[in-house]
């Protein structure tokens, strides 16, 4: 059972190679057509280029947008590490639902699909309210999000304690996220955001960013939704208590999210590699998803130039990772949401990018002089 | 008849009074209603607070968009100090009625009407070609943009060798930008971005900046539009040369600006002030709509906290000039291109920060538990 998900993993992972530089010298030929200063748009033509390299195409379209948020709770919040009750994750996972959230509000903008993922819920998720919203806007709420129910288990275990979960079950959320990318792929996405919702993730994202990096739990942990100084303490203890039971190998980063990380992070670890393997470039978000990430990239070294990181969060772990991950953020706007909120706010960019490539005049065309 | 204008100049700056605090707390009331932790939507929340305070509605709308790009050309070209020759500003004066030019593409994408104004291009505005973009889009180019013809004069003088323009013809281009925003408050326009195009701006900009800020011509004078390293070295020799000249008096804002500034840096001085006094925010663009700024808050210290700093732009020197106004930017792009390109990127993000005040559930409405 786990060798056949395991090679369906391996599969996945080989399937992305390098980038097309051929693609990317023409999309930077296109470039430099405009009538501006040459690269005097500075990062948004580096996407186009980066663009052009994922998919293979100078011309990429990012015209289909999703977004996947992965739900799920977590065990180690009975260390009283997060500021929210666990209950908040399925009364979120039900907002999402609803269109009431943040993510729904953002991606709605950027004209981007919602998929929800509950892979762990503990607690069932609420009814949607029949009037879930209470928007100012008259024009009401934002549309929900399509739910998928992969459920492995009821939360994590309580990571203090032993492994956060099985070896098995943390392919298996891997393999959750690598089959709702091949869905988004039969319906034609070509664009992936990643987001989350799970009370007491910010504390698996800084063990995973502690195991991964070397850097001390005490410099990749921080306040999460705002808890205070106490639970700030309490969270570094059981942060350096979970890698200490569990002392993970980064050799083997699948024990490793087993041990310390989450279920959701897992399906995210899967979305990232099947959205690679089909071209698919893939827009990450806060902590948690770049937690994600350095299993993803772990696991699939290719991987890395295929991901834009999308916000530089305020949580203090974030910096570390991406300093890691060798990306630099495109917006630094202190979130620290999650849900997948900066990186529908980066689409926004994407969609710029991409306009401007293919809108613009050329100098030729609009009869403007190149230097003199 | 500059008695007149200066009259006019100050019942514009009169109008300019503090933030309305009382708007700004019930912003800030509704957005801890939504369900999110507190303060996790960073800066965009910080925009929902910034904007009540300058419209006085805790509800502020940015429905109707404006881009003001002003256009004029600088004598001190004939220093050798831009990598593109003069004849580019008409060139790209017409591209931007055309349509043609990556404002255009920006300003469509978040849904503003560019206007611009030629202020001052040396020489006559090409006509426009009849098929003038070459996209690679089959939609076509983006609309154009309305042009204002309010030329004072063609190109300022060579300010190495005097001053750039008379005191007069500063202050006549700062009614100017007066003038075009009463046309905009005319047409119901709730936000205002600011772009500029003039080859040679950036030397000025980089004059004004070492006046204003007393920071050495050799630290705020970049490459523009990508000049090499002998041109900058003549670059920074103008820009030292120029202020040994003028010997301008910073206490004299509009002196300095006849002194070592230009035209359409005069346009945009009376655009931030009539916008600000009509109760309207203003997104500045990058280092030459910053150097305006410098000018406009020196005449109108209450202006300040009412302009939204787009983005961190590639020239040194607007990293000096946002620090001096103790402004942030949204956006680290290594944008350098001007127009008001940034602004366009940024007003995205304003968009989203209404969007999320007015679109997402409250705790109540969604039934979301606060914090345990």
């Amino acid at each position: 059972m786990t060798a056949g998900k395991r090679r369906r993993l391996d599969e996945a992972i080989a399937r992305i190679g390098p980038l097309d530089t051929a693609a990317m010298d023409a999309a930077a030929a296109r470039l430099d057509r405009l009538t501006k200063p040459p690269g005097s748009l500075g990062r948004l033509e580096a996407l186009v280029i980066q663009l052009a390299g994922v998919t293979g195409r100078p011309d990429a379209r990012v015209d289909r947008r999703a977004i996947v948020v992965a739900a799920a709770d977590h065990g180690v919040t009975r260390q009283g590490v997060s500021a929210y009750p666990a209950e908040v994750t399925p009364q979120m996972v039900a907002n999402f639902i609803a269109g009431g959230a943040a993510i729904n509000v953002l991606a709605a903008q950027v004209g981007a699909l919602v998929t929800v993922v509950d892979v762990g819920v503990a607690s069932p998720i609420p009814e949607v309210p029949a009037d879930p919203a209470d928007p100012a806007d008259p024009a009401g709420p934002p549309p929900g999000g399509r739910f998928v129910d992969a459920r492995i288990r009821a939360g994590t275990a309580d990571m203090t304690q032993g492994p956060a979960m099985t070896r098995d079950e943390a392919l298996r959320a891997i393999i959750v996220g690598l089959e709702i990318v091949d869905e988004l792929v039969a319906d034609g996405v070509d664009l992936v955001g990643v987001g989350e919702m799970g009370i007491g993730n910010t504390t698996a994202a800084s063990a995973l960013t502690a195991a991964f990096t070397g850097v001390a739990a005490e410099r990749v942990t921080g306040r999460g939704t705002g808890i205070d100084d106490a639970g700030r303490a309490r969270k570094v203890a059981a942060v350096e208590a979970a890698l200490r039971m569990n002392d993970p190998d980064t050799a083997d980063p699948i024990g490793t999210l087993a041990a310390v990380g989450g279920l959701e992070i897992g399906v995210l670890v899967g979305v990232m590699i099947g959205a690679a393997g089909a071209g698919i470039p893939v827009v990450l978000d806060g902590f948690i998803t770049g937690s994600a990430a350095l299993v993803a990239c772990a696991l699939a070294p290719a991987l890395d130039p295929r991901l834009i990181a999308a916000h530089r969060s305020a949580e203090p772990g974030h910096a570390v990772v991406l300093r890691h991950l060798g990306l630099q953020p495109l917006l630094d706007l202190d979130l620290r949401l999650g849900e997948g909120t900066g990186a529908a706010l980066a689409m926004g960019l994407l969609v710029a990018a991409v306009r401007i490539r293919d809108e613009m005049a050329t100098f030729e065309s609009a009869a403007v002089s190149g230097p003199s």
